[in-house]
């Protein structure tokens, strides 16, 4: 018989998780802080709980996917004792220090406690392209795998609770950085009335060669050889200017490529114009003082 | 026979372009304004020009690779009166309007001419994955697409010259994007001494997973309707809050992401946090006024 799961939140993401255990058949409890979203689960055979309490008690597997950590812990704090023998799931986005403090508050509880980071939109979850990170005790984990597997493929990346978080975080910059490009890219194109269907393809095709191109820049970083192998920084700068350049001429905010454009003219400054943008990672690490 | 083509800057992409041709058996002229790089090409057989006026006279195709918009002018300026019936492609990174300014130098002197942006890092010329962007009047294109094939696959963008830079310029800014994702998300992982070797993998499956989403994006961009069908801006916002957080714990350069989540505020205060990433590409073309 599959395990009864709990699931704390409704947001799309959180709606999405219970809607894919109830698909699988789980025994499946919901909660919200406001009831608005609960009705399309019930109907679909989710039992609602009307308390924190209620919800904990219900399952032995608990997943939390609320907006953040402050919501996080006034859930929490609703059931002061429901939760020993639980395993927690917390699958809300947080930095690992948030991670490090529910988990010792779960803990204290008598709780096992997972943190997790969704990589993945609403849509995809219980879907391929899915995967979910999780951190924290290998004994928490390990038994609660089978259920997690159901959301997407499951990558656990440690012991260290906070090890989600940051991996999680990192792969969000990651992402948000790919999309200021494209916002900048796409704006400089509509500027000409190019249309975004004619442009995004070339686009597409670019950007998987350049992250094809990053695992070069990888070895770089992991080996402290900044020496170019493709166009080094001086090159680029001449680019990235021609960029500013554009964007002003084109009325499009210039401001979404300064903090690169910053890192490598500091980093030309320095006398290291024929190393490779490899070097920026390090420079990175070291911000200037503001 | 092959046509004889001559190359003028021999930059690292400019010494790529004239191997590629010598490779292919054509009469390959080379010029650079300092004699340092040409020696490898004179060894496997390309003829060096002395003046600039020697190397125009030597071919009708003439692809310029200098390192910008300056050096081409002050190279140009070298021989005011050797280029007719030439047709002059001309590589150098540039914005729309430099393309235009030089292409109305060069049909005042009886040449005819094209702008190109080279998609490629100079070890790729020449092999697949490459390919080139060009603009400019297709009557000179057209005869001149054979020679051009052998760089990289040519994409043809329109007969206004300034096409080809205002794409190529565009397709630069989403790899800048990437780049500075890809560095803020190392910088974090590497702040926690987790290897890149390590981390990359999730990293690349992930944004190539992202760069796939963006068609629906594009989409969005291009019917104006930005309802939010992944996770809407209010969500993402306190993503963005967490990864500025984390940034600070850890020391490492928050900048990288905030002109991105600068356009999230923006449009979270005006009372669209429901809507897409989709709408920012229409905020971005409305800079704030610095």
């Amino acid at each position: 018989m599959a395990r009864p799961v709990s699931i704390f939140g409704l947001g799309d993401m959180g709606a999405a998780l219970a809607s894919t255990f109830l698909k699988h058949c789980y025994k499946t409890t919901v909660w919200n802080r406001t009831s608005s979203k609960v009705k399309p689960l019930v109907d679909n055979g989710a039992s609602l709980a009307t308390s924190v309490a209620q919800g904990a008690e219900a399952s032995e597997l608990i997943i939390i996917c609320l907006l953040d950590n402050n919501a996080v812990q006034q859930t929490l704090e609703q059931a002061q004792s429901s939760w020993s023998g639980r395993t927690i799931v917390n699958l809300t986005n947080g930095t690992p220090s948030h991670a490090r403090e529910t988990a010792k508050w779960a803990i204290a509880r008598g709780a096992r406690y997972i943190h997790g980071g969704i990589m993945a939109v609403p849509p995809m979850i219980g879907n391929p392209g899915a995967f979910l990170l999780y951190s924290g005790a290998s004994e928490a984990f390990e038994p609660m795998k089978i259920d997690l597997d159901i959301l997407g493929e499951s990558k656990y990346v440690g012991s260290d609770v906070g090890l989600a978080s940051l991996q999680d975080l990192a792969l969000l910059s990651g992402m948000y950085g790919l999309f200021t490009g494209y916002t900048h890219a796409m704006a400089l194109v509509r500027s000409e009335n190019i249309k975004g269907a004619v442009f995004f393809p070339l686009l597409h095709t670019w950007l998987t060669a350049m992250a094809g191109y990053l695992s070069v820049v990888t070895q770089q970083v992991d080996s402290g050889d900044y020496a170019a192998t493709g166009s080094n920084l001086e090159m680029q700068l001449a680019g990235l200017n021609n960029i500013v350049e554009l964007s002003k001429e084109q009325g499009v905010n210039a401001d979404l490529i300064r903090p690169f454009k910053a890192l490598v003219e500091r980093h030309v400054a320095a006398g290291k114009g024929a190393e490779d943008t490899s070097a920026l990672v390090e420079l990175a690490m070291k911000p200037v003082k503001e």
